[in-house]
């Protein structure tokens, strides 16, 4: 598995609001799923299988949720 | 995948309530899955199947149970 | 799906006790899937397939345990 | 579904050793199912099934995992 | 279910390292299982099954992740 | 399962950027499989089965978000 890989846009948690800070859950969730599987090709042949897929759309949803409560807490909820 | 889509309603975690924050919660929860499949055909197909399965209804209340909670904390749970 | 179905029952989240804060997650996870499937026919049809579905059980005590994490922090664990 | 049941014995959070905290968590699970399967003889009926298979009893455990949780946090953990 | 069984070696979640307290996680999972199947002829035939099995070893990862987060929070992080 | 294998890189959760962070949070992921399945032949076995299955990277993807909330916490989230 390929070690260069970005796996934080920018290399910090912070950002200015809540919806960037929503976009970079999702983005981190993504870049996870790229190190485990860097070949994009097998990613591209996985795309329509969970994008089609109820369950796995909600598992998405599910680790977004996760990595955007460490985002919301590293930003103090953006209060 | 678009990333035109908004995923957090008036980019804010704060609610005057916590009926209003949980309404927040399954929004965002949704958002997210529509920023995943944005093809509102492909949704409307998935919408019955995981309506009427009750392993998904579960799994969709997962969901909402993580986003309500990074919610409450940011409105330090309307104390 | 109904926008009209009370999602936090008294819409707070604190209560006198631990266990009425049990009671609580219970019912927030509840109305959290009758707002996902409003249907009353439909939910009664998928009751029998959650409560005898040994890991259904376990995935719906799950959610009540998220959501009573919530419910016990609001009310700084009734200490 | 009986309103009845005893959800948390004792209707406490708070015990005096960490020992003791995990076995409210495992208690705290089960009075959860039976809350939601209150028939004994149906729960009977499913113990073998979860009890006799790794994906459930891991999934057991990550229901007590996330209950004890909140019962460390609650008695500041034991400190 | 046995209730003899202890759940939380030494009965402490404080450790002096993170090694350690990682290491702790992974016992009271462990134990948490063997409190639910008492049954050791048991427990050595699910063991093939989950430590084959690619899900079944992701999902043990979570719990003890959980596990982990309790620890690591007891712990104040090993600051 | 064998004890030697080491769980936490560096025996402390303190790193200096997220980008560290994140990297810490995905091979404690990977050290705590090896711990429960420590023979490397099976791991191989194992490794083409979760990197082209979606549900699987989804469900790694969630136990890094929780190892990574975790790691988060314990850096104060680099502020």
């Amino acid at each position: 598995m390929s070690e260069q890989i970005q796996l934080i846009p920018g290399n910090s948690l912070i950002t200015e609001t809540p919806e960037e800070g929503r976009l970079l859950a999702v983005k981190m969730a993504r870049l996870n799923i790229k190190f485990t599987q860097p070949d994009a090709a097998v990613r591209e042949r996985l795309r329509p299988i969970y994008a089609e897929d109820a369950a796995m759309l909600i598992a998405i949803g599910q680790v977004v949720a996760i990595e955007f409560a460490t985002i919301a807490a590293a930003n103090d909820y953006w209060n």
